[in-house]
């Protein structure tokens, strides 16, 4: 099969690949339907994480099961199944807490952007749809695999609920997501933090109903002036920056909680200062498995569609491209069909 | 009226100082029953906060009524009341979602180790006991005042419910309040980790099913080895240094919370770490103002002591030698009689 590899910074390359094969009898193969580009993709592309070898890439998946271990029960071949970009057996404690991308067990599932992918641990990684969808649901099923799933977390860890004001740091897929969970949480305020129109737009049609440009203390002033003084209720940190993470923390009221899934970088938060905010702090990896059943009702229902961050539909013998038009930002997010 | 005053690191002397007056319509004077020595007052007088100039200190107080200003209405001269150390409207924004130490409008309220204590915004901050106290309730009313409303705030922070695990890390006064909260917020099992003997009874008296005596690392194991290898559910932080805090995080399940309320000093969180650990945090000064009707009425109904955190009762002349015995860790809380 082929898939995409990424060799060094700046080259990602689509090419033979052995074929993925069951290796242990917990395991699924799946066939891609559709894949997509992260944003946490261009880390490694952008040479921010060290390349040291040639790794397959792409964390991201919706596709139909071709090959089940001998102990998969849950899934079984022909289905259309989404998983996370973390396998996660379900079973363990921190999986029954609902933190299944803490589980004990858990796998990174790599090298998705690939005609076929192994996923460990199948019983409790993927969640098969009720129906097989039709295409035009795909992309947003796809955006439950890590963009849609990680901004409804970072809603949830927010602590989101029916009347607030929400404020969302971050215009990327995630943020986007984060603006469509903060609406279906009931959020009365959003106000989405983005200079970039096409963004702004989506994010208006989202649910937002503010726009920042502002950034930094000014962002963090504008958002004061917008709350009377107050700070929002609950905000989403979508980047994980030093800059946006402050911006974020003194955006909130006192007793508001910040929710952040921005993967840090050299982001060290003054303890005192934490104290002193009175603001609530949680983050991490998505545990996305625990609101897959949930967000693929909503997305079948047709309540969400956050397959619109996908501005780009290539195949996915283009990847190569996928990945420049990210990184020279003409691309929100890039979705690739086999 | 007489007073103590910090000159110096190690010189705290009680002597003369002017009475206090009503400033602003909206203040109280009022005569103290009983005040006390914190922990946090050791700051000053172990010289790791600067003593500048002769201060007033203490800021914990349970008094009578002595006057009122013109505008105030919620208490009147000859009643019992409590206050927070810090004076708050109990109106604004951030008094009404519950966390008035950060009234838009507070005021510490300093000088209380005296025979009078002038108290700003009394409507906002005083709370009167429904019937004057017997004597024998008086320490545990006082405890209100502080370290009892900073335990129970830890203890919300982390959002200990019913059945859980919960640690608590610092065996003073406000750990050992921390303990009696876990228990009564329905905590199932309670490890209160200290090295003192006197501490570690007073912790089992409160509800602690478990006491754990390492630190550090050595501590994280052994919460992990309680806990199955999961962690605590909550974490109550009651210390405040660089240590404590990577203690209480490390000992903290996935999904689980820290409540910290020991004033940092140098704690630096790291983003990265705190990120995949998916342990949420909330800290502060504690909101007493928002727990007082609540605590006043446990205290009365006989349901809490936290008084017993006194093991020390002096004469008000006598603060000095109160400071000295806290300082030589002779007593765990002196409590002072004018």
């Amino acid at each position: 099969m082929r898939g995409a590899v990424i060799h060094a910074p700046g080259d990602v390359r689509f090419e033979e690949r052995d074929d993925p094969k069951i290796i242990n009898p917990t395991d699924a193969v799946i066939r891609t339907v559709a894949t997509c580009v992260c944003g946490s993709d261009l880390w490694d592309y952008r040479g921010i994480n060290q390349v040291t070898e040639p790794t397959p890439i792409g964390h991201e998946y919706v596709g139909i099961v071709e090959e089940t271990g001998g102990d998969v029960t849950s899934v079984q071949p022909g289905q259309f199944v989404i998983g996370s970009f973390f396998a996660s057996d379900n079973t363990c404690a921190h999986c029954r807490y609902g933190y299944q991308s803490s589980c004990r067990h858990r796998e990174f599932v790599g090298g998705c952007q690939a005609e076929l992918v192994r996923v460990p641990l199948a019983d409790g990684t993927l969640v098969a749809t009720p129906d097989r969808p039709t295409d035009d649901l795909v992309p947003s099923l796809l955006a439950l695999s890590d963009v849609m799933g990680t901004g409804w977390y970072a809603a949830v860890a927010a602590e989101v609920t029916p009347g607030m004001t929400v404020a969302v740091v971050g215009d990327g897929a995630v943020g986007l997501s984060g603006v469509i969970a903060a609406k279906e949480l009931g959020a009365e305020r959003i106000i989405a933090m983005s200079r970039h129109t096409t963004r702004q737009k989506l994010a208006t049609e989202f649910g937002a109903t503010d726009i920042v440009t502002e950034r930094g203390d000014a962002g963090v002033a504008r958002i004061k002036e917008l709350t009377g003084g107050v700070g929002a209720d609950a905000v989403l940190e979508c980047v994980g920056t030093p800059e946006s993470t402050q911006q974020a923390l003194r955006s909130t009221r006192p007793g508001g909680n910040v929710g952040f899934v921005g993967v840090p970088h050299g982001v060290e938060i003054d303890g005192e200062e934490l104290f002193f905010s009175h603001v609530a702090l949680r983050g991490g990896p998505a545990p996305v498995r625990r609101f897959l059943p949930d967000l693929i009702n909503r997305v079948f229902e047709g309540r969400i569609d956050p397959g619109k961050v996908f501005d780009l539909t290539l195949p996915l013998d283009q990847v190569a491209e996928g990945y420049r038009a990210m990184d020279e930002r003409r691309a929100i997010k890039t979705l690739l069909r086999p």
